[in-house]
């Protein structure tokens, strides 16, 4: 037999692996885990069906086949137990009879097809974790059997990925990074060096192609991924473990140390965009569910936990997890936990905020993410996207917003209107709606002027335009916020938002200060939208609830929302909603005369109930160059079960806009106790320029970009 | 100082209880998680505000006051730690200072008002647990103390629901239920007996008031409440107090064997219609949330536990609770729960199949609960409620249905048009639409016919009348069925509806099968409506989306109704939807040529935004005498974040209704591998009658009120 070994564990990390089995530590309880799952699938009949629906039945088998072969692989190394090897072999086997017989799909959209799915990608992942699982159980093969396997499965998907495919193989795109990673690891596996070479360096071997061409190209400086957390997880997954087949076999790389310790950065890019609850923000066409328990980011967390060190954060979202990556690189991490629970309790992870710069030179704007800690401990993170275009993932939301405390996200995402492997969902593909609702401006907490979406739409054009960073200010325990402009988003207006988090004594969380202002030629209407989830608990201004309900509007997104109720506003709106146990009110001011609210809620046109039904409230003004200005407070507790009400109604009673010019903006905001006067510069400016703006014959004085004036007061009740 | 002590504890308890203090037993977590609490609101400066809202501070802080009272009383006795009766002194003095100050509250409904609260129903409340927090420190009280106490707020309280509202005093009600008890112990604690015999035998001490004739008249034999599990779980509380107060120190009533064990036949009556994971069917109107965790309820399944023993459910039942009574009750629960644990790990409760007749002496109808358990050992349950009208609180849907399984109630109840204790929701009471939308026939899982309600919603006729059981079946493994009559609910037709629940080996879950039959004169229409949750998956039919929506109807619920979308169906209609992790798939038929389904959504007509927004399918078929007759199957699993989905399809294919008369009901149903004929008797019969029934000249036989045949068939793909 010829001599073969596991390309991703020695023999030494084999046995210490070995050690956990049966413990209560991270590790112990990941292999029970994969242990439990494993034997589960095991009991099945084996199965190579042939070819399906996306999302279908054999879809998901091919899946799980390669799944299971990657789990049943190293648990035969850690447990010596024959009959995990003789799972992987004897599936092999059948492939091995199968695969040539199978035709290329038929092509249903761009992607090119394989044998085994409707898209090479599933093929990339399928080639990626079998020659994984091979190199575990190939020792345990005859040399005629391991010569079948690769004549009549890896062979040939190795010169389908490189040749057929050859165009396909050195795009930069996260579905590049598993078509190099798979055939770098297969040509590993099978002892065809000349594959790993190709997938490194690209079948050129120039910079246009490979993993370092990917790496290098991929992320912003700052690590950021453009098309989002989302696709981020999915790309880190080949990523890191190709890094690790890397540190492991081509040392000379030094993996973990290229272009200034791009892996670690990247890591940590995608690490720091998580809600306090480890669910990612939906940036971009994106499930509104994923999470770092999702297996790629398992990976990362314990490649990141053994090459650049464990930090309480790590540790944090470790215990999020609840599991490791079953490989040595996450047994440091486990390790790491033990040690840390033995001295204190770990708690949940309070990430840093953090300004994402985007574009290859970190130019294209950012994604900023803002976190403050309440006295409770808990943690509200506002999320605004001010730089690129996600390429064909993208929202046209450029400075659209995201809040979140209390464990639930209060200014949401929709997310993509798409049904993950649901077959009867048209597939479990991207639905129309995806188009026609979740990608618009509308559907963001962003103002969508004159009822078009940002760019017209127009991808071409939204990809060669971005945000452009004002400040970014976290180093107060007071204030935190960021500023941004957009000034090519709508023909001729420029807009900037400028988002804060306050801490007020008097308040239970901290407060959330929105400030966004339009300015250009002509009269324009401006919607300030915002999508909640809740019950509308009270309003301040008269409204009618429609008798008969038609649509917002009849396209750019307008065309799916009902309009069930609208009311004029004078001064401050006031809207007040209950989302499971906490009480949220809005209120929302502008520089204009005119004010109304509508309240909507999605379905419309929808003949295929494609769309979740969700309510918003959107703010609508019109006028030339406009301020809009509002707040957002967190306050009270409720809970149905006990039928307990705590402080429905909140502190905060006004908002007004005492003035905004191209210079500055100012506004007044009133509590039960405080007066505040915010001052923002509406131009770039440094830290230390001074400031002085006179509106209504009253001089406001600051230095920065920005400042804030927190007076006591005693109001009469 | 005048002797006292506490009048629910004795020495020795108090000292088997400090024995679990800092333990990991239910007790120790109780007394720790009350401790934490209490300290927690002790920390607040003392307050005894004056009138306020419904759910208002004021109202909420009155009842802070007596909660944390009557823990910290027993909290004292427990740790005799000083600072906890002194905290409940300072609190009663400055309750003497001000009570007699208060006036009484403005009446705003019919209840009577209290000085403390809008309605005597929370006074008494106060008086109740105050009276026991008063026994327990009025140890290390002066006498004078202790006079001030009982001259200036006991002694006028006693008077005021005895004299000034003695005419409410022995009304037979769940509210006079915690009258009676609240002056019982009150009476006690300060040393007049008087008022614990009025309290016992009713101020006329004759048979017309008093505890003992609220427990002989409330319930029916079979230990139901008419108002439904959310109320009587309120009444149980004061009931069981009140009867362990007789036990101590009434012991010639024997309470505990009183009228064939009424106090011991309750509590199992309401812990019996409980859900699998603990909440209460929403029956009448009620909270959605309510579960067996209430603390009333935590009360009886302590006293329970105590005095008729402990078995497997109710130790399922404490650990979901996962708290006991702090009492010596609470005490055996949580030791018989610590033994059974250390031989093996107690699972969820499983609660047997139970009828629950209704009225005096159970002959006014039943609600029917049947369980079944899947092979993995989840629970469906089902309930149909043929029984009462519940009073003041109930809801115009005899024969209403509902379903739950996985975790999650399928064919919901839409619970009552109200926020407890929300206070800018109309202070918390029940909303207008409760009356225009929640009670209603068709906001429930039943038939309306004419789109009326039942009983034209006329509360004395509906109260007059009540359902008729036909069978009530649940000994096979393969089906369990009930069936009732409803002839009085609209004029000049009979209602006839037959559930049941089919073990299939191919099916994941139990099958839900429901024939509807209405009888009598002319043509009606009949909307067979079906409340869900989640996402349309796909329907077999094509259907119409509404471009601009308007009510289903105008009046009866319906002008609550948004009309989203419709379609005509022939044969078997099919709706299939998502929730949450689970696929449900119905279809329907009946045995008229037309047929239509309306996806309908709340909100229309709701001008206060005080209705959730959900929607529901109705199959709507018109004709005379008729049969209508649906299956629910629950299949697959979805997993958005893991982005899994697995039979997403379902296997039943097929409804039809063979024939019908007013002999009995035979429908035929086809799944991928079966041919289904079910035989319902629509007579009253007996299980051992023969029955021969032709139809389509094909002839059915079978004996007992009902059969199923079933036959493995096999289907070409």
């Amino acid at each position: 037999m010829t001599k073969t070994s596991p390309i991703l564990l020695t023999q030494v990390e084999v046995s210490e692996l070995a050690k956990e089995l049966g413990r209560s530590s991270l590790m112990g309880k990941t292999i029970d885990a994969h242990i439990k799952d494993l034997e589960e699938f095991m009991a099945l009949p084996t199965d190579v069906p042939g070819h399906g629906e996306a999302g279908g039945y054999e879809h998901n088998r091919h899946k799980q086949n390669y799944t299971y072969m990657n789990l049943a692989g190293r648990l035969f190394q850690i447990t010596r137990q024959q009959h995990y090897a003789d799972f992987v072999i004897r599936l092999l086997e059948e492939y091995a009879d199968k695969y040539l017989t199978f035709d290329f799909h038929v092509q249903k959209n761009t992607n090119p097809t394989g044998r085994l799915f409707h898209q090479i990608l599933n093929e990339h992942c399928w080639l990626l974790y079998t020659s994984l699982a091979y190199s575990c159980v190939a020792e345990v093969m005859t040399d005629a059997q391991q010569q079948r396997i690769k004549n009549r499965i890896f062979e040939p998907m190795l010169d389908m990925f490189t040749v057929k495919y050859a165009h396909d193989f050195d795009r930069i795109h996260n579905h590049g990074i598993w078509a190099v990673a798979a055939v770098g690891i297969c040509g590993l596996a099978i002892g065809k060096r000349e594959y790993l070479d190709m997938a490194v360096y690209g079948i050129e071997r120039n910079d246009s192609g490979g993993f370092l061409a990917q790496i290098s190209q991929l992320f912003g400086p700052s690590g950021y991924y453009m098309e989002g957390p989302y696709y981020h997880r999915y790309a880190i997954r080949p990523t890191c473990l190709f890094a690790e087949i890397l540190h492991r076999h081509m040392p000379e790389v030094d993996i973990y140390n290229y272009k200034g310790k791009v892996i670690g950065n990247t890591v940590n890019a995608l690490l720091s965009t998580a809600y306090p609850n480890g669910e990612f923000p939906a940036l971009n066409d994106a499930s509104r569910t994923m999470s770092i328990t999702d297996m790629g980011v398992q990976v990362a967390v314990s490649v990141y936990s053994k090459h650049y060190g464990v930090d309480d954060n790590l540790l944090g979202m470790a215990k999020i997890q609840d599991r490791v990556w079953m490989h040595s690189c996450g047994l440091v991490l486990s390790r790491a936990l033990e040690q840390a629970e033995q001295k204190a309790s770990v708690g949940m992870p309070f990430w840093p905020s953090v300004e994402l710069n985007e574009g290859p030179e970190g130019t294209h704007g950012a994604q900023g993410f803002i976190r403050m800690q309440d006295k409770k401990g808990d943690v509200s993170q506002l999320v605004m996207n001010y730089g690129q275009h996600g390429m064909g993932h993208g929202n046209f939301d450029t400075l659209g917003i995201s809040f979140f405390n209390r464990g639930q996200e209060v200014l949401r995402e929709y997310g993509f209107a798409r049904w993950v492997n649901v077959e009867p969902k048209f597939g479990g593909r991207y639905l129309d709606e995806n188009k026609s609702y979740a990608r618009q401006t509308i559907a963001h907490n962003a103002v969508t002027v004159d009822q078009k979406c940002q760019n017209n739409f127009d991808v071409a054009r939204a990809d060669s335009v971005h945000g452009t960073p004002h400040f970014f200010s976290v180093d107060s325990d007071v204030i935190s916020g960021m500023s941004a402009f957009a000034n090519q988003h709508y023909d001729g207006l420029s807009m900037q938002r400028s988002v804060f988090m306050l801490a007020l004594d008097e308040l239970e969380s901290p407060l959330l200060i929105d400030l966004y202002r339009l300015a250009g030629e002509g009269d324009h209407q401006y919607d300030y939208s915002h999508q909640y989830e809740g019950q509308i608990i009270r309003t301040n201004f008269d409204y009618q609830s429609h008798q008969e309900v038609s649509t917002l509007g009849a396209d750019n997104g307008y065309q799916h929302l009902w309009n069930i109720a609208g009311g004029k506003t004078s001064d401050t709106a006031l809207v007040s909603w209950l989302q499971n146990n906490t009480y949220y009110t809005w209120l929302g001011t502008s520089s204009n005369d005119s004010g109304e609210v509508f309240f909507t809620r999605t379905g419309a046109n929808d003949p295929s109930f494609n769309l979740r039904s969700e309510p918003a409230f959107i703010y609508r003004t019109h006028g030339k160059t406009s301020l809009l200005a509002s707040i957002l407070e967190t306050h009270g507790y409720f809970n149905e079960e006990f039928e307990q009400s705590v402080n429905a109604r909140g502190k905060v009673s006004s908002i007004k806009v005492l003035g905004h010019d191209d210079v500055s903006s100012v506004v007044q905001i009133f509590t039960a106790n405080s007066l505040i006067i915010l001052m923002v510069c509406n131009q770039l400016t440094t830290a230390r320029s001074q400031h002085s703006v006179t509106f209504n014959k009253i001089n406001y004085q600051w230095t920065g970009p920005y400042a804030v004036d927190i007076t006591a007061i005693k109001q009469e009740k």
